[in-house]
């Protein structure tokens, strides 16, 4: 739960210094008694002190420390306050930090809003402080932060100072999940820039050390990659905007938590999920970052990110070698999996490979090299060296008897096409080997699918930079959209959109409807009858629809049953094609804004959740991509004979209707469904406009 | 690629003692050029010879070497031999060890038929001494095999010789995969029992390592759990029956390969797929396997299983105790996506984590301690004895100031309830405190994906073991089962087998036609009406359905365009209710023979290819839980008012198709589709029968 009092504007970020990279550092309730969380934490800011950093131990009844922040402050510099002391205790020696000349500080504590009862107005009255003061807060209710670079380990975690300084940032919800993909971020052979674990936010955020890192890029210390961890967003286009700042300059790997129900835990623990996973995750994809299911594909992407990118492509071309049938074959998988292209290496290349290996290996690609001899590095150039090859992924047990793979690797490097590598084995001499490929600029992992994810990561990481280019065209569309709309006016914007619909007439009479008839059925084929009026927003459930009408018979007996429910006026329209059915929408998401949603029609889809979702207002050439990401996007690809889709034509419909939505306050929501996609071409066949509530009805941004 | 010479029938286990515990070894072209691969191999075994093993080097070009496997014979027992020549000289060296009384030979090079061309010749002459002799051989084209017990690190891997002695055995087809996974299980903290790489298999296969070991269960080495690692079958049946009889005594958990097109590389390597990756892992899971999806969670689930495993129950219970909120909800999320049941803790469980832990913490399940204390010990006993609690799940990031972790989880533990615990942390203490929590018993992991995957894996192991006790009903079905089935005739199949079938009547005459509608109608509802012609197989393709006929006019439209078709007999039905449909087949598989499959009606689902797959014969309580594997089961649970599928009905009828076709080798396939969910119950639609090709029609097994 985050507080309701009213925050200073943030988006600037060299105020994070006081608390990133402090001169002197407060404990404030220090303690001498192991086990207690001011003495675990003054034992883990030992390196900054014998860095040279001011670090002051505050105990008003330990004669042997400081009796306040300020008589601290007083001895030196102190920019930071690490407050360790209960939770009602905690907004008064805020106040006194702030007062003591403190730019930041950070409590640790639980017991605030995520406990309820009296924590919720400890929090406010800590929130109240930052608004007074403008002393920025990390916390409350996180294990703090890790700067190794500086020697500030800011934790109660004591393995924390085995984390080493690196290029790696982690921006996590949960102090907790900083601290452990800060300890896998170490066993996979990589380093940290910055660790930062939010807990309750009350006042620093996502988008504030997302903005402290873009701001201090090229510095010491530099951040290669960053790892972005997601339970709630409080500010949806907020963190929107920074993920896409610093995107544009280093790669974010984002793991959102909540795919499944985690319910009562996690309201308890974030506070209420207003949006969904889907749509979370595909507002972060939409900013540039690269989305991940589970932690350990997080530091198996963010780490090959760290240390290594690929060319922007859009469907980059990846080269394998394996020393090893067996796991080369579960690397292949993977990649397949992850949509990898593994395309078949040119002849000229394969001549090369065929002067270097043995007749009895395959050397389509993947390239397997049976057991590796000196003319690995050789192998990994010819690969690279392919035109086809963008990415090289690698696996190889480790058998520094039969070739130096590190060696080897360094050999085959090639400019700008960057190399993952599995190496397979235990112990301290695999840990160095895989060390020293890491600091030679090539990917690591112990395993296929660990290099399966690094490699879908930098695959992942080319797309969005390729999409980046995309020049966005701005579109007239319709303003002024409020009210109730019956479906041949909802029709008429689509018309006014560029959408397709089908030659159609709205009649007010019986007569008007033969007329229509005679008129559309001289274009071929039979038409629909339905009724028009836009308080029906269901026509099919309440007998409102007739299909396949071809004569005035047929005719009058459907005007007769739409005359029985009540219809005052009619719509005929040709009837479509047969084809496979879409579902298109923009809506307004509580947390994001305005998105736009595609799906397949029909309850097999539905009952899945096979949705793909963006951010409106978005470009059509990114709108092109939604299809693909649909589970049964094989039904839109000639399926059984069937019509192929356009996804250029589908992105121009999706981007039009977000652009509706944007432009218009007064719509809460457009449906076009279905809409068909046909031998002809998409048509859509049925569209609903749902005003918003005059209350709602506020512009966004 | 397997050789075509006949095999000896090796379902006997005994026979490869000699393979897997040998007296003596002979490493025939032993080298001493460091990096060849007999040097590499005599020092990997140097530790065998370390322990008394008689290890003898074979050169004949070597005169500090025996010259040949007899004169190694003569010195001391060989009951092994390792054949480290070219590809072309092995046949003639593989029948020297079986003159010397060699029981075993291990052929690890490759240019065999993996390489095509005069490999496979190569092969076919092994094949052709293993016939002759007798001799067990491994191989060729693997890295050999581990057996850390007696020191047997026959293998030309340096590596191996970190793996330690455990509990875990590796069954993997391909030798990388057997290295790959020895490795990782080492870093996870575990030990082998034994690790074989079957490469070509040409004589060992999975089917008798399995047997192997479960002759060798309960003595020493013991095996705790088997990791079986899957490429292609060639012997369904014999692969099903083994893992069957292992898994009745010890935990399987096995990973197959191809699940998406890794087509070339993967025939290159294996052979030809001659069924499919859902088929195989259908069959090995009702054979009681555990299926993974990679090999790291292969590693979790193993591991887990091979310290502890939970009572049989249908729907396992988890509590989860956390120590830190976010890891707990990463837990949480990805224990929910396994559908694992984390139920609301009782009341008495809740009141006593209530006088353990401070007020402000979730205590109904998860229960997440905040910081640990000495508390945490009766924190998991408390969880653990809670009456809906069959396994504990666990994280917590490693703060030995706070807890001793190792001592709590000790202090926690309640009989047969099981705990998986993350430890979050790096360095030796870290990896010191894992490997003791596997000495007690306790499941371990490093993050909450490998504790969620431990836990998964339990769940699995405990259900399969209840599903055992189901007893199987022998059912009448009918036989001779041959030729041309009309529709009439096939649901006259399916009333002798109790599927419910609409009423119907099958009429020569439009008479018969007109006196069936009177007949059909008065039980009210119209009818369908269809040709009714054994070689017409989509009748609906050439327009012969003709549905909703509810009077004389309406039935002699329908005959016309009946008869304009070629129609001479007609099968009146009364029209099923709206419902949901599904598809219900019955089918030969190539490699595992009859087998049952369950999916969706509709295109999406088949583009999904959302289908759930049971080896026939199969009782009806595994049948019913074929519908709860579809991705788009909850169209089958009311979705939107709609019909509620009884799993024991749909149950009964699969396991009734199943048994029609293992009794009928006659019958190639019977298909029902639509097989529809109505609010009254099952009732099938439409049925087709395809018998079997003549020359195909033998009877199974």
């Amino acid at each position: 739960m985050t507080s309701t009092v009213p925050r200073r504007d943030t988006t600037g970020s060299a105020d994070l210094g006081a608390l990133f990279a402090p001169r002197g550092i407060a404990v404030v309730g220090a303690s001498r008694s192991p086990g207690k969380l001011g003495a675990t934490l003054a034992r883990s800011l030992a390196g900054f002190a014998a860095r040279g950093g001011h670090l002051a131990l505050v105990n008003g009844r330990d004669a042997t420390m400081h009796p306040s922040v300020r008589a601290a402050a007083e001895a030196g510099p102190v920019d930071l306050a690490m407050i360790c002391v209960p939770a009602p205790a905690c907004p008064e020696v805020l106040a006194e930090a702030a007062a003591a000349g403190a730019g930041a500080a950070v409590v640790c504590g639980g017991g605030f809003a995520e406990a309820g009862g009296p924590g919720v107005g400890y929090q406010e009255k800590l929130a109240a402080v930052v608004a007074e003061t403008g002393i920025r807060l990390l916390g409350p209710n996180t294990s703090g932060f890790l700067a190794p670079h500086a020697g500030v380990t800011a934790s109660f975690v004591p393995g924390v100072a085995q984390v080493r300084p690196g290029r790696v940032a982690v921006v996590a919800a949960s102090g907790g999940v900083n601290h452990a993909l800060a300890f896998l971020l170490t066993e996979a052979g990589h380093g940290v820039s910055l660790a930062v674990g939010l807990g309750n936010g009350v006042d620093v955020s996502a988008p504030d050390v997302l903005d402290h890192l873009a701001a201090t890029l090229d510095t010491d210390p530099d951040t290669g990659a960053v790892a972005l961890h997601v339970e709630s967003v409080a500010d949806g286009p907020r963190l929107v905007a920074a993920v896409r700042r610093l995107a544009a300059r280093r790669p974010v790997v984002a793991l959102v938590v909540g795919r499944h129900d985690v319910g009562a835990f996690a309201a308890s623990h974030t506070g209420a999920l207003a949006t969904s996973w889907r749509t979370t995750r595909a507002a972060l994809a939409q900013a540039g970052a690269v989305l991940v299911g589970d932690e350990r594909e997080l530091v198996d992407a963010v780490g090959a990110l760290s240390v290594t990118r690929a060319r922007p492509a859009r469907a980059a071309g990846v080269g394998v070698v394996t020393a090893q049938a067996g796991p080369g074959l579960l690397l292949l998988d993977d990649l397949r999996g992850r949509g990898a292209r593994v395309p078949e290496l040119a002849a000229a290349t394969q001549e090369a490979l065929g002067g270097l290996l043995p007749p009895l290996t395959f050397q389509r690609n993947p390239v397997d090299t049976g057991r590796p001899g000196p003319e690995l590095g050789r192998v990994f150039r010819a690969v690279a060296e392919d035109p086809e090859v963008d990415v090289v992924a690698g696996y190889a047990l480790h058998e520094p008897d039969a070739v130096d793979l590190v060696a080897a690797a360094g050999e085959g490097r090639v400019d700008d096409v960057p190399v993952v590598l599995g190496l397979g084995g235990t112990g301290d001499e695999v840990v160095r080997a895989r060390r020293a490929l890491l600091d030679a600029g090539i990917a690591v992992a112990g395993d296929p699918r660990g290099v399966a994810a690094g490699v879908g990561a930098l695959l992942t990481d080319a797309r969005v930079r390729a999409r980046r280019a995309d020049p966005v065209v701005p579109r007239q569309v319709p303003t002024g959209v409020a009210g109730a709309y019956d479906e041949h006016a909802a029709k008429g914007l689509l018309d006014r959109l560029g959408i397709p619909t089908a030659p159609r007439r709205a009649c007010a009479s019986r007569a008007e409807a033969h007329a229509a008839l005679t008129a559309l059925t001289a274009l071929g084929g039979p038409v629909a009858v339905k009724i028009l009026d836009a308080a029906v927003l269901h026509k099919t459930e309440i007998g409102g629809v007739h299909l396949g009408i071809a004569d005035a018979a047929g005719l009058d007996e459907a005007l007769d049953r739409l005359d029985a429910i009540g219809a005052r006026r009619y719509l005929v329209e040709r009837m479509a094609p047969a084809g496979v059915d879409l579902v298109l929408g923009a809506r307004r998401d509580p947390v994001f804004g305005p998105i736009v949603l595609l799906g397949l029609g029909g309850t097999t889809a539905e009952a899945l959740a096979d949705v793909a979702i963006r951010l409106a207002p978005l470009g059509p050439g990114e709108a092109a991509e939604m299809p693909a990401e649909l589970a049964g996007h094989a039904l839109l690809d000639g399926w059984r004979g069937g019509p192929v889709l356009d996804p250029d034509a589908l992105g121009r419909v999706a981007s039009a209707l977000g652009d509706l939505l944007v432009a218009n306050p007064g719509l809460a929501e457009i449906e076009v469904n279905p809409l068909r996609l046909t031998a002809g071409g998409l048509v859509a066949l049925d569209a609903v406009v749902i005003p918003r509530e005059a209350s709602d009805a506020q512009p966004d941004q």
